[in-house]
């Protein structure tokens, strides 16, 4: 199978010599083979590598609710955050224009506290016909439970109590947590998040599978392109296989001290797909002290913003482009009644094709800055490739972290600033690390400035 | 005069001891007075200092076009990169919710190489009266000048010639380069960009202005709110001085190996203003080998996402955090019939009480995890406020920059990438170059893995 995936490292040949990568190569091959053993930490969640292949089985399930949503409603809004938002936001602004306004609207909500922007969105909603899909595999985390609080009831109010239940399709644990207690009493449709696939990795269970279906893009098309790149991203040869080339070079790159990765993609609709890179690697991959700091920029426009920092500052950056090398839409440069502009002499010329010559140019230029980089080739941006390009990541990144010597599947990191929360907010059950905070805080007005 | 701003660095004090601290002083205060004298490097592009009050000078004329504008168009497209992109749409977000639609709405171009976006940009205004300020010094920078080649033609063909020119405005150099001509020539209503306030420092001249008035905000606030900051920012008294106490944390953590500082705000609607942020730190600190990597988060979203790197990855950063402590917009937590997702602790509360709560226990989680951080205060998210962080920014920057050693207001990295597109497209000029380009190309077919 082709995905047309490929990975060009040339501009990373100055800085990474024939036994860095060849030693690099060692320490992957030997990742790959802790991942296909399943006998690597954190093995209790490595569903995600089968989901190319098994989320067919509820793929009907999910084209039919969403056929269903996209008759009923105007608005579908999404409650998520994390794993359980940025997946099915990275693909629904990759292949849906921001200037589309036909169908169904995916809408997000519960991905932080701000009740301005909840205020918001419910009063634009107000003449419009609304959904909601509440993702959450307790239904206690902090941001969508009170947002879906605040949902729940709104729906109620406005639809009454049965035809709301029958608006809110809950995503959740197939048998516990408070939101499958909440949706088996209400009776809302329910999606099961597989207990073997960690957040970050869920975007082809129906975590991310019934959102993308809904705003109008074929799932399928997503899942195939993920089988494809499958099939290449399992084989050891580094020469066929861009996952594992991928992986080699962040290994041969990290180990110089170069540790920030920046991810620059040269076409704005993927910005969402380098957020949700961002947290497919920083959470992978940043624990026990190590890691590659995740860093974006999308470009052209960040050339104009941190393009001065990456050509000349501090160098402990390696850059990984993301090209499309064919454009779905696209534009010509027109010719004018003069030549004020000096841009003449690419009249007739597509805008994509410029924007190539960009990106050539930049990575020579960084190059040339003491900034390794490779460019991560996409045939285009079509369901497919997305999905070939997620099931890429995924599998690159367990290899990384694996070669790193961390778990690539765990997030202890993220509770302290909840205990935290919960104790400062006097939840029950926090009483101990309540007083220890309220003692710490102590008088800290000679601590401000201002 | 007051701004409200503040900045809380008791999370820094495990970080800095006293030594450090006046060392850090001595280096701000000697910055400061650089900057002053106006004999540092880069001296020809101090025009920002006084913008609060000289902007005032051209405000009648602003905010009277914005006017006009605003009467005779659903939206304006606003054309620039950079510095002449990212004050004003940072301004616009922070102050407009995402979902109001009601007033003239501000679209950008120009901004990068994107056919697709620029297509679907003019199908969904196909309906809508529209009017275009083109921002560019030069009127060559290649970005705007194709979107401004295509919205020309689609202006003068939807409009005929003299109307599209009294619907066109051009913000550019007083007297010379491509725009200006073709803005005389045409009859173009203009506005100018000072000599000597670079792209970055530029939100508080028409560049920024104008599309910010046009979308409804009170630039007269702005301009106040800034210059309230002046009075303060000028000060050498660091407890009084937020600027100079920013400053101060950031040069005394740099230069203990944290070289990456994450600005992470706890405000949505803030991301566009922690873009212009990096633009603005980047930019103005990335040469010469030297310089903190700005990077932004915006949370609680994030918390779920860079979190765990934060908490627990590699420990080079810092993180400065962005709150503000009156909400202009806000929700209570409402009761539910069932306290299912455990949140009636939280009935009657705020979200930004809760967000607040986020926020303090983030700042000690990451302190206590190796982050040292600090935050700014802001009263509330308002004109005023925001032209107060705005100059907060610019004013701390320039110390920062002089007390690293660098100038400041140049980015001669940009040209870079530029020199080697031309060249790549054959642009007349760059025959040299592009010679050199294409025997370093040779045949990299080896170097593609996939």
């Amino acid at each position: 199978m082709e995905t047309g995936i490929r990975i060009d490292y040339t501009n990373t040949l100055d800085s990474i010599d024939t036994d860095q990568m060849e030693a690099a190569r060692d320490r992957i091959i030997e990742a790959q083979r802790l991942l296909h053993s399943g006998a690597g930490p954190g093995s209790d969640f490595l569903g995600w590598r089968d989901l190319p292949e098994k989320a067919r089985e509820s793929l009907h399930t999910v084209t039919e609710v969403a056929a269903r949503i996209r008759e009923m409603a105007d608005v579908l809004i999404v409650v998520g955050i994390g794993g359980s938002y940025l997946g099915a936001r990275a693909v629904i602004e990759a292949l849906r224009s921001p200037f589309e306004t036909e169908g169904t609207t995916v809408l997000f909500a519960g991905h932080h506290i701000d009740g301005g922007y909840l205020r918001g969105l419910l009063e634009s909603c107000a003449d419009r016909r609304v959904c909601v899909n509440v993702i959450s595999k307790s239904g206690t985390t902090t941001e969508p439970a009170l947002a879906f609080r605040v949902l729940r009831r709104w729906m109620e109010e406005r639809y009454g109590a049965d035809e709301a239940a029958r608006r809110i399709f809950a995503t959740t644990d197939a048998q516990h947590g408070a939101l499958r207690r909440l949706a088996d009493e209400k009776g809302y449709t329910t999606f099961e998040i597989p207990d073997d696939v960690g957040g970050r990795f869920s975007v082809l269970t129906p975590v991310g599978l019934l959102p993308i279906a809904v705003s109008g893009i074929d799932v399928g098309a997503l899942l195939d392109g993920a089988a494809s790149m499958r099939t290449i991203a399992v084989k050891d040869d580094a020469d066929s296989n861009p996952a594992l080339r991928y992986a080699m070079l962040r290994d041969a790159l990290y180990r110089q001290g170069l540790s920030t990765e920046i991810l620059a993609s040269f076409h704005p609709c993927l910005a969402y797909v380098t957020e949700w890179w961002k947290q497919l690697f920083g959470e992978s991959e940043g624990k026990d002290g190590k890691g590659i700091f995740p860093a974006a920029v999308t470009n052209t426009t960040d050339l104009h913003s941190m393009g001065q920092y990456i050509q000349d500052g501090e160098r402990r950056l390696f850059e990984t482009f993301l090209h499309a090398e064919h454009a779905v839409s696209d534009m010509t440069v027109p010719g004018a009644d003069d030549n004020t502009d000096e841009l003449d002499y690419l009249v007739g010329r597509t805008f994509s094709e410029v924007n190539a010559h960009a990106l050539d140019g930049t990575a020579r230029a960084h190059r040339g800055g003491g900034v390794p980089n490779a460019t991560i080739l996409l045939p285009d941006i079509t369901a497919a490739s997305l999905g070939a390009l997620l099931y890429f990541f995924e599998y690159a990144v367990a290899l990384s972290g694996y070669a790193l010597g961390v778990n690539p599947f765990d997030q202890p990191g993220v509770e302290e600033y909840k205990k935290n929360m919960f104790a400062l907010l006097a939840k029950p059950g926090h009483e101990k690390r309540r007083e220890e905070l309220l003692a710490q805080s102590g008088d800290n007005r000679n601590n401000i400035a201002g």
